[in-house]
């Protein structure tokens, strides 16, 4: 194997999430590529490569080529472009894809983006669109939704490991927290555990407050080499490793309801890629598109043992200050989730943290070592990246 | 810039094209792919990366999460996979991340496939699920079709270089010719200059026999560095280059209504990274999803001057045994035109002429070098690759 060039994040930015009645997919990547170039110090003349992450523009809005709507609307032509899908892992693969090219030698200056328009379509008509990332024949076909899929998975875990929907709902009292935080969060409103149990049930045992939101919104990173990197900033953030695995798609061909293998596969060669340790990691950003999802994310990602989770959740070791802050920007329950761009919006918030200017009250004092966590359906694409401020 | 690995095709095949009711997009999928394993004698556990391009799976059938489904079929899990979408470039742009990923020295077997399923919806929602390449806002909202797209530029160039609608009915004349030729084609009849031109009127001054079908299919390359290559093949067959460009997504934009100017700028970038000239090059595999756009590919090409690849069509220059053979397995218009895999296709039409190994009457003799070209939409996105038979 040749010997890969070090990358390092310039600049990583998002829009607010929310429901933009007044913004379509154009405005939204167009807003966070500014925002994102601005940041940078660079000029959009300096881009030479464009990856954009978005998973149904076909289904929500009637657009696709993405890739190359993003850098028309930019002003980026004729930069080669294009869109990567993985589902709700779509950003983070895009991620990889600039990281690769970068990595690579084949190009300097990277720009990732990630966007998701969700909110023109009815949101039962969203849940179908989202059904697009699971098996069709398999499962949509036969009426399953994600909320149903990842119902499955908590009554599995429930019965395996005694969780209790109080621990699950302490999650989202967590996410809601720091979303209240976050001034790009969709929602800014803490609750409490008995809200969230008392909360409209949308599939036993899975109630309102255990699902992330429709969002629109869209995030974008500049990535280049190190040691151009040091040229735009005094902060580079160090891209230690980012991997890739595949799943199946459908729930039943899985070995353990209660497992996300890809998730298991990426972060073991993302860890050994970095030769970093689990306890080196100051905090993490995963994948919660509902409770149960941090949960076995945690497990999955080696920092815990499978089953234990809930104590950490229970113990309040997910909140800064305690053994792994967890999603401190509102994960996606809070602070949303424009499926497209979910994947780049937390290298957005480790950015953040890594170089110690995210918001008052959610700054995880002196973090090092920060680690995204971006699945896609129910697992079948898990992508985990790791990134530290060792370029500063 | 780090030094590049050479890169090699070690196979490269397509499905049948056409209309197949029988067959979902997965078992198209798995065609191809237990096809090129096979073809490339390797076993599914040497592939290291999936990449799969695909437009619309969302709109046509209901599926995203493309790459991870591929992976599934083709038992390929854990494997990195991802989809690529860049509208009906999708395949030569998964061509091209397959590449960088060999080409950077991080992954050595790469799978490539391209696959779409297309008639499980009408013709005319397809035709709407087509327009997702367009600028939505801009052209498809407004009644715009790509027939009329392509209309409008055909109208332009009849103006500016007096071109005849004869002309491009030898377009057709020639690529169901050589489609008569190709087991695997869409079509297999051959037409006369006097049935094209009497087909039904599509958008004036296009006929039916100026349009590409729509067709399902699936094709799949494997890639490997040249040194790997060449201890599972005699004939690896390099690539020289590989180069994406990206323009405007709507004509209105345009600064020539007949030049892609896409394809301009992947051209020359291709042809200065392969180190050939335009002369060396003894077939070339074109985006004709419109007779127009062959024409306006052979000159943006830069193998002949604006308004002058008529003439090449007149003189019967782009026949086998011609100035320069284009599209010798039916092209778009007659071996078919499934979007996401069309890019994929023309590698494997390449692969097979440069191996000397193309069906009777359709080998181009002693071909060294080979050219393909795929663009999306009307050109926002083109691809361009040179393969080359030097590793043989």
């Amino acid at each position: 194997m040749l010997k890969k060039r070090e990358v390092a994040v310039i600049s990583a930015v998002t829009t607010k999430c929310g429901e933009h009645w007044d913004k379509g997919i154009k405005d939204l990547a167009w807003e966070a590529g500014v925002k994102a170039v601005e940041e940078a110090g660079i000029s959009g003349k300096d881009i030479e490569y464009l990856v954009v992450g978005n998973m149904s523009g076909g289904m929500f809005v009637g657009q696709e080529h993405i890739g190359a709507l993003v850098a028309d609307f930019l002003g980026l032509n004729p930069i080669p472009s294009l869109r990567v899908e993985a589902a709700c892992a779509s950003g983070g693969v895009a991620f990889y894809q600039g990281y690769l090219a970068v990595a690579s030698g084949l190009y300097d200056v990277v720009a990732v983006g990630g966007v998701e328009k969700m909110t023109d379509v009815e949101p039962e008509q969203a849940t179908s669109v989202l059904a697009g990332a699971m098996d069709f024949e398999w499962e949509a076909y036969f009426g399953a939704t994600f909320p149903a899929l990842y119902a499955l998975i908590a009554t599995r875990y429930m019965h395996e490991y005694r969780l209790k929907p109080e621990t699950l709902a302490k999650i989202a009292v967590k996410n809601h927290y720091y979303g209240s935080l976050n001034p790009l969060a969709h929602f800014r409103n803490k609750i409490t555990v008995e809200e969230a149990l008392t909360s409209p049930l949308v599939a036993d045992p899975l109630r309102k407050y255990d699902c992330s939101p429709i969002s629109d919104g869209a995030a974008v990173a500049i990535l280049a080499p190190l040691d151009i990197a040091k040229k735009y900033t005094d902060t580079p953030i160090v891209v230690e490793a980012s991997a890739i695995a595949s799943d199946t798609l459908s729930l039943l061909k899985r070995r353990d309801l209660c497992t996300l293998d890809a998730t298991v596969n990426a972060a073991n060669k993302a860890f050994q890629l970095a030769h970093i340790e689990r306890e080196d990691v100051d905090l993490i950003e995963v994948h919660d598109c509902f409770s149960i999802a941090e949960l076995l994310a945690i497990e999955d990602l080696g920092f815990c043992k499978k089953g234990e989770a809930q104590n950490l959740v229970e113990e309040g070791q997910t909140y800064i200050g305690g053994r792994i802050p967890v999603n401190t920007d509102g994960g996606l329950k809070a602070a949303g989730h424009p499926v497209g761009a979910t994947g780049v919006k937390q290298i957005a918030e480790l950015v953040k943290q890594l170089r110690g200017e995210a918001d008052k009250g959610r700054q995880v004092d002196g973090a090092e070592v920060g680690l995204a966590h971006n699945i896609g359906g129910t697992g079948a694409t898990a992508v985990v990246t790791i990134l530290s401020r060792r370029g500063a």
